[in-house]
């Protein structure tokens, strides 16, 4: 049962890519672009952005408390307001994440009332979910003809 | 220092992913699109299905041996070639991860002699240059016309 990272550890790895996914956000060249552009018939980066708040401290929420809100969320209407609600999301992650329960990681839960899974799953669903639209939205970019931020910079 | 999850966990996690990116290999709609289609002047699937080859034993072969192998790769030529040697790396990484020595996740090491990261932060940049890559396929496949792999579904 040797452990690969700790939850020190997680936090940091998941506040890099929450780093990286903003700098994405800011990539885009228009507010325009951000909520109307998209590659075959996709979401625009701003409906996947949505998703991505929707997923991301209601997540790490029902991690802490076992208890799975699932809120509405609209999709941010500028690249400044997707922006300020990401900031408002990771002051959260940075003060719920040390409330985790010890021992909670191994539990299995119905995240979100439906899927089941172990609680650790459920975190790294969070982290991939982001990587994953991320990454649709570096392709984004590239058909725009904009450089994405470099992907092995989290800082 | 609470663990997040185990090495067996971690191994499950990954072999999932991997999964799932045999998947979107298989989803492309013919030789020609797996190894010429792309979006934005990016890589065809097959260039980045040679990329996770690359990267996935070879992050391995350097967690376990600590020595960091840069082994030369060709592109697929062919989705069935793809999907050949995405099984020897699968049966590959199911062998050499039993192997990684206790206490290994927390040292520092230099990946490929290049990027100073402890070495759970190596294991998971494969994972998540992985997912990141494989979303740029599921573009792709939404560009063709083709419906992706469910991304939940890691069976």
């Amino acid at each position: 049962m040797s452990p690969v990272l700790t939850r020190e550890q997680a936090l940091e790895h998941w506040q890099g890519h929450r780093r990286l996914t903003r700098r994405t956000i800011e990539a885009f060249p228009s507010d325009e672009a951000f909520t109307t552009f998209s590659v075959g018939g996709m979401r625009p980066f701003a409906e996947l952005t949505k998703e991505l708040l929707h997923v991301a401290v209601p997540s790490l929420q029902g991690i802490v408390t076992r208890e799975w809100p699932w809120l509405p969320e609209e999709a941010p209407a500028t690249k400044a307001e997707a922006l300020e609600r990401w900031d408002v999301a990771t002051a959260e992650i940075n003060r719920l994440f040390p409330q985790i329960p010890d021992g909670r990681f191994d539990e299995v839960d119905r995240v979100f009332g439906q899927w089941e899974m172990p609680v650790w799953a459920a975190l790294f669903y969070a982290i991939d979910n982001e990587v994953h639209h991320r990454a649709q939205g570096f392709v984004y970019l590239r058909a725009l003809g904009v450089e994405p931020p470099a992907f092995p910079d989290r800082s």
